[in-house]
C-alpha cells in the first residue's frame, strides 16, 4: 500500500503550520573506536529540552542500507516514494541553476573534459577549469554550432568543469546512456536510446559532440565533452496538489532550491550565514501568513561531515543549537526537526545510517529521550521508521488528516 | 508482500485458542503539559504483572498518521488489509443493525433532516427526532411509496436521526455519490453514479427522495431524508476461511457485531455493565469448545475518550484491571490484550497514535517491560509495527502455522 495515496485522499485544511528544519547529512557514526558522534559530543541544550518536551526516533529515510543522494532523501521527507518518482542529475543540475524547464525538456549533465590524440579520456574533468573558462566555452560553443533541432538549445554554466544541456524539441525522449565512460585511457562511449523518441535526442548529441570537438580543437585542455545523467522533464505532482500544502524553502545551495521548485514549494533565499539565515527564517515564517509548510534547509552540517571534520561539525550543531530559540520563539504548530541522511566525518561522506527525527507539536506522545542524538532517539516513541512515514506523521499532528474509514 | 496470504497458506489447527481483549479507542497521549497518559495514572496490577509475563509492543493499528475509524482498526487486528477491505458505512450500518444483507443488496446510511421552503437544508439530523419517531416515519413511508425496483426495498431505524435503506434488486450497483452535503444553508447534493449499474441505483433514489418528500410534507422536523456511504455488500472471505479460525464475538454495540458477521464470527450478546459482561465472556469461553478465537470488545475505554472525561477512562481502566482475573483464570492459549486506535481523553477523539499490544501465551519471548502502557511497550519485543501483523503472530503463538518452506 502507498501510504502517500492514503494521506492525498484524506488532506484537509486545518490553518495549522508544519516546519521542517532539515539539518543536512545530520547522522554521525560513533563506537568503541570512534567515540561518540557528532550529536552526542555537541553541548545541545535546546535541542535537547526539544525533545524531552517531543516525540522521538529514528527514519532510515530511504532504504536499508541505502545510502541516499540529497534528491532521494529529501523527497522521501516530502512524501514522494524515492523510488517512483527517480529524478534525472541533468534534470536537477537546470532546476539547480534556476533554469525554468518546460514540459518535455531534455537536460543532460555535461563535463568539459580532456582527450588525447588517440581520441582517449586522459582527464574526465579538463584539469577542473574555472567558472570563467567554462562561461567561456559554453558561449563559444553556443555562438558556432548549428543543430537540426526544431527548437532550443541551452547550454549552461554550473560550476568548474559541470555544466547543464538543455534541448528543447518536438517529441525528443529522455532514455539515453551516459558518454562519459567513468575511467581514463578509454575513449567516450556511444550514446544509446533505448527508444525511436530517445534515438532523435542520441543522433542530435553525436551531431553535438562531433561540432563541439570542433569548436574546442584548439583549447588547451577542456577539447571534449562528457554527458550524464539525460532525462526527461515532467512536472510531478506538488505538495499542495498531493496534500494541500503550500510550501516556502528558505535554502541557499541549488539542489534544494531546485528541488523545491519542482514540488511547487516558493522559494526565499538566505544571506549567508547560519545567524543571518534563522533569522530571515523567522521573518519568513512570520511574513507568509498563506503558507502552510516551510522547509528550512541548512547545509553546513552535511559540509563539515563530507570534509571529514569532525570539531567542526560539532561547532556547527552548537552554533545551530543557540540559533534554534528563534525558530522555538515563533511556536510553529508543528515543529520537525531531523535530516535527509546521515554524514558521519568518521566516513567523510553519506550513509545509510538512520538519522535522528522529532515532531514536536500539542499532540506529540512525548516519550522517554531526553537528548537529540541517534541513541537517546531509539527509545522514542516514533521507533526507526522509512522516511516516507513522516509527512502522514507532520500531517497528522497538524490535524490535517481526516479519519480513514467508519 | 502481503502476509495475510502466506499465513493462509500455513494455517493448520491446533487446537489452541487465541483470546483477543480489544479495549476500543486504550491508547492516550501524555506530555509535558497534559501530564501522563490514562494508562498511565491507572493502577492495573493485573494488567501490569500481565506485560511482565508477555511479549510487548504498539501497534500502528492502520498506517502511519492515520487516524483509523473502529472498521479499520479492527480489520487490521484480524489480519483484513484495511487498505484493501473497505467496507461502506452504508453496509457496516446494516450489517450493525443485524440485518440479514444478501450478496449484491446496497446499503446506504439515511439521516432524516430538515429543509426550508427553497429546498435548502436547515438541520441535517432534524433536531435529533427520537427512536420512536424515526420508527413511525420508516414505516409511514414503506406504506406509502410505490418504488419501480425489481425487487425488495427495506428502511430500518437505527437511531435518532439515523436510519438505513436497504435495496435488493437485480445487477444495482453501489457506486453512487452522497446526498448529504455536510453542511447547512444548501440544497442536498444530486446522487451521482460511476458506472451504469450504478446508475440504475441513483435513478431509484431519486425517485425515492421525491416521494419520500411528499409522504413527509406534513411533517414538522423530519421533511427530508439525506443520504450517504451507498456500497454494495459482497461477502468476505471469513476468518475460518482465511485462518481456519472459527470465531466467537461478545460485543455490545452493534458496529463490531456487524464487523463480526462480516467476519463469519458468531455473536454473544453480553448483559449491560463491564462486569456482568466480563463474566459472560468467561462462561461463553468455557462453553464454546468449538470455537478456537474469542474477541471481545470493551467500548467504554473510547467512549470515555470521546468524552475527553480522563478520570473516567481512568476508573474505566482500573475496573476492567479489577476484572482481567475472570479472563486469566480460565487460562487461554493465547492473550492478545490491544486496541483499535488510540482515542487519547487530551484530545476527545480518535487518534493515530500507536497502540499498546501485549501477546501472553506458552511461547512469548518475555521482555523488560514490566507496566502495560504506551511508553514502557515501547521497550518490548515486539517493536512499533503495523496492526496487520497482529493476527500472524496470535497465530503462530498458538501454534496454528506451519513452517515456511524447507
Amino acid at each position: 500500500m502507498k501510504f502517500n495515496r492514503v494521506w492525498k485522499n484524506l488532506a484537509r485544511s486545518s490553518g495549522k503550520k508544519i516546519v521542517y528544519v532539515i539539518m543536512d547529512g545530520l547522522g554521525g557514526v560513533g563506537g568503541p573506536d570512534r567515540g561518540e558522534t557528532e550529536l552526542q559530543v555537541a553541548h545541545t541544550p535546546n535541542l535537547d529540552h526539544l525533545a524531552k518536551q517531543s516525540s522521538c526516533g529514528l527514519l532510515e529515510t530511504v532504504g536499508p542500507g541505502i545510502t541516499p543522494g540529497s534528491g532521494p532523501g529529501h523527497l522521501a521527507l516530502f512524501g514522494y516514494d524515492p523510488f517512483k518518482w527517480t529524478i534525472g542529475r541533468g534534470i536537477l543540475s537546470a532546476l539547480g541553476i534556476d533554469f525554468p524547464l518546460q514540459k518535455g525538456d531534455i537536460a543532460t549533465r555535461i563535463n568539459f573534459a580532456s582527450t588525447d590524440t588517440q581520441g582517449n579520456v586522459i582527464d574526465r574533468r579538463a584539469g577542473r577549469i574555472d567558472d570563467k573558462t567554462n562561461h567561456r566555452l559554453c558561449n563559444k560553443i553556443l555562438n558556432h554550432i548549428n543543430l537540426k533541432i526544431n527548437g532550443e538549445i541551452y547550454l549552461k554554466t554550473v560550476s568548474q568543469h559541470r555544466a547543464v544541456l538543455i534541448l528543447r524539441g518536438k517529441n525528443l525522449g529522455g532514455d539515453v546512456t551516459d558518454t562519459d565512460p567513468q575511467r581514463t585511457n578509454v575513449p567516450p562511449l556511444d550514446p544509446k536510446a533505448k527508444d525511436e523518441s530517445s534515438q532523435k535526442t542520441a543522433d542530435l548529441i553525436i551531431d553535438f559532440i562531433a561540432q563541439v570537438e570542433e569548436v574546442l580543437s584548439g583549447e588547451e585542455k577542456a577539447n571534449t565533452i562528457l554527458f550524464r545523467g539525460f532525462d526527461k522533464y515532467n512536472p510531478i505532482p506538488t505538495l499542495y496538489d498531493r496534500f494541500g500544502l503550500s510550501g516556502l524553502c528558505v535554502a541557499e545551495y541549488p539542489m534544494y532550491r531546485g528541488l523545491s521548485r519542482l514540488l511547487g514549494i516558493d522559494l526565499t533565499k538566505p544571506p549567508a550565514g547560519l545567524k543571518a539565515a534563522f533569522e530571515q527564517f523567522r521573518l519568513s515564517y512570520l511574513d507568509a501568513e498563506d503558507k502552510d509548510f516551510f522547509f528550512y534547509h541548512i547545509k553546513d552540517t552535511d559540509s563539515s561531515g563530507e570534509d571529514g571534520d569532525f570539531s567542526r561539525k560539532v561547532e556547527i550543531l552548537e552554533k545551530i543549537d543557540r540559533l534554534m530559540p528563534l525558530i522555538l520563539d515563533v511556536h510553529p504548530d508543528v515543529l520537525v526537526v531531523t535530516a535527509d541522511h546521515s554524514t558521519p566525518s568518521t566516513m567523510g561522506r553519506h550513509s545509510w545510517h538512520p538519522v535522528p527525527v522529532l515532531i514536536h507539536s500539542e499532540f506529540s506522545r512525548v516519550d522517554d529521550p531526553n537528548a537529540f542524538n541517534e541513541l537517546s532517539c531509539l527509545h522514542g516513541s516514533l521507533g526507526i521508521r522509512p522516511g516516507l512515514h513522516l509527512m502522514g506523521l507532520a500531517l497528522a499532528h497538524a490535524g490535517r488528516l481526516k479519519k480513514y474509514g467508519a
